[in-house]
This record gives C-alpha cells, structure tokens and sequence, in this order.
C-alpha cells in the first residue's frame, strides 16, 4: 500500500517499544492517529523530556531526575543497609512489595565478561570506595538468580568480605503459590539445600 | 516507591497506547531509558509530527499527509470501482492482501445511533455527492461482518440503489485453513447460504 510516509517512518518507530513488532505496531498507530491524537501528543512531550531530564542517581546509579535520588536523600533510611540490585526496575519491584527501610544500589546490569561488561561498567570501583566510607553494615545481594547474577553477587561478596562486611543473599525456593509438580529442578534443589526447621 | 516524577509520568503517558497497561508501561519506561534512549528520542519525534502532519484525504477520507492520498491522486486506479471500508487499517490490510485496483472510501466507523454516530458523521453525505458523479459503477461493500457493519452496509446499498448504482457484498464464509469444528454457527450458517456450484 501507498502509506503516508510518516505512517510508515511512525509504524518503524513504535517497535523501539519492548514487545511491538510490525503488526502491533500498525495497531498503535492507527488507534493513536484515529483515536486518541491528544494523548499520542502528550506522550510525545514526556517520552522528549523524560529521555532529556532523566538521569542517574549519583549515589546509588538509580534512575533519577535529580543529582541525588529521594531515596538516598532521605535521611530516614537505614544507611547500614545496602541491597544490591540489577536494574532500576528490580529497585521498584522490592520497594512496592515489601517493607525493607535500608539504601539500594543499582548495577544496571551483571558481570559478562563476553560482552566487555566487567567489574568497572556496573559500578563496581564506585561501590567499593562506598563500602570504604564504613557506613555499610549489611549488603544484601538481590541480583537475579541467572548464572550472571550469581557470579555478579558472589564478586561482591568477595568484595565485601575484604572489608569485613556481612553479606546475604535473598533466598531461592519454590515461589509462594507455585505447585512443586511444575518447579523446575534446579530450584527444587536450592529449596531443598535452604530448607529451615519450623 | 518515591519514583522520579517524570517516571510516573511517562509511565502514565504510555498506557495511551493500545494493549499497555501499568504493568507494561512501566517495562516499556525502564526499558527505553536504560537501553534505548535514542530510539525514545526519535519516536518522540515522529510521535509530534505525524500528529500534527497526518491527515484526512479531502476525497476519500483515509489519513494522509497530502490534501489527497497517493491513492486517489494515482490516474492508473480503476475510478469506476469504489470500496468501502470502515478504517484506515482496513483498506491497509486490503491493499497488502490483494490485487484490487479500484479506489477506496473510508468511513471511520459505522453507523451507531446509541453513540450519536449517524450518516453525516460517517461521511455519507460526501459519499452520496461523490456518487452523483456517476463516475462510480459498482460498490463494494468491505464493512466489518457485524451488526453495525452490516447495518452500514445496508445503508450504503440502499443509497446506491436510489442511484442505480451496482452494490456488492464481500463474502461471508468459513475462513481459508480454519476447521469446520471451531467456526461459529452464524459464519457456517453464511456459508451455507452463500455456497456456489463447483
């Protein structure tokens, strides 16, 4: 079909979106330009001003508009306490869901050698000279349980364990709801090894 | 969480597309900023201009940058055959799958008299003045298989019949490569009615 250049260059443009391919892309599109122009300008303005305003958090590296996030700004956190995260989004996943009062520092990724990602891209120099500040009593490591995160958590540890500071690491079991008849192996295992008496 | 502001904003901002919710939005948001900024950037861009430089076809009614789609401003288009389609998406679809040379109208809808959308509101005064051209030999009839569209439909043939004007219907079956098991009784009942001799 003959589109309007500019469908065609919108429809391109959607799939920078996670998840939208071509034909979702053309769904978008058409519902925005025949639907709802308002809010496709609007999303326009954030999606500019997001892009240019945010930044990272000098302290902890977490997604942040200002130089120092409200989280390490808040001087109602427990400063002893440091979990160490992936990414933004994993940040935002704990604090939503549970009551931890201590600060976050975020990777923004795991260790991979193969790909040049070593101990100096995910910030690694920074939160070593923080942990030589001497306020950190705790790390608790919740980077993902992938062969990455763990070689990632268990660097830290190391890391850590020079300066004489105690580590833990979020426990691995069979997820809360979940049937054990459809949990995969390598977590029955580590459920069984973390077993506790009740 | 104290997230940025302009985090929740645009997280907010992205649920005006179709099929994204809070919890995809807030994926989509932390994906952009953290991996592909540029891309953001760029569909920021494209995002304003389309909105503001897509348009309606002043003949036809699809969008269009130009007063004129490239549809209807092609001579080579056979100007005798008219097919109606309720949007823009539609007659993309149609022109992809098939080698139809014809020209195009697009509603934008259908006929819907609970939601105040009657005949003008669907464009079919300029259809009637395009009608009594009498360029047009025969309309065909592409409204979604629904009871607006086919309530639509009805209209246009009605219309059409006032002008003595050939109407067509495209057919109503069992879809290519479905099984008979899982069609609806409404399709099978068409498809019976509408069976030809082989």
């Amino acid at each position: 079909m003959n589109s309007p250049p500019l469908l065609q260059q919108l429809i391109t443009a959607l799939r920078c979106l996670p998840g939208v391919g071509a034909k979702s892309g053309q769904r978008m599109a058409y519902h925005l330009l025949e639907r709802d122009r308002d809010g496709a300008r609007h999303l326009a303005r954030v999606l500019a001003e997001a892009m240019d305003r945010i930044g990272h958090c000098s302290r902890c590296r977490t997604l942040s508009e200002t130089e120092l996030c409200s989280l390490c700004a808040n001087p109602q956190r427990d400063a002893s306490q440091l979990c160490i995260v992936e990414t933004p989004a994993d940040q935002a996943i704990i604090e939503q869901a549970i009551d931890y009062r201590g600060n976050y520092y975020v990777l923004g990724g795991h260790l991979s050698p193969l790909d040049g990602i070593g101990p100096k891209e995910i910030g690694l120099e920074q939160l070593d000279q923080r942990l030589a500040e001497g306020e950190v009593k705790e790390i608790i490591l919740a980077t993902n349980p992938t062969v990455e995160g763990e070689a990632t958590a268990q660097y830290i540890h190391d890391m850590a364990r020079a300066r004489q500071i105690k580590t833990t690491r979020i426990a691995q079991g069979v997820p809360m709801g979940g049937e054990l008849e459809y949990v995969d192996g390598a977590t029955l295992a580590h459920a069984f090894r973390g077993r506790s008496e009740i």
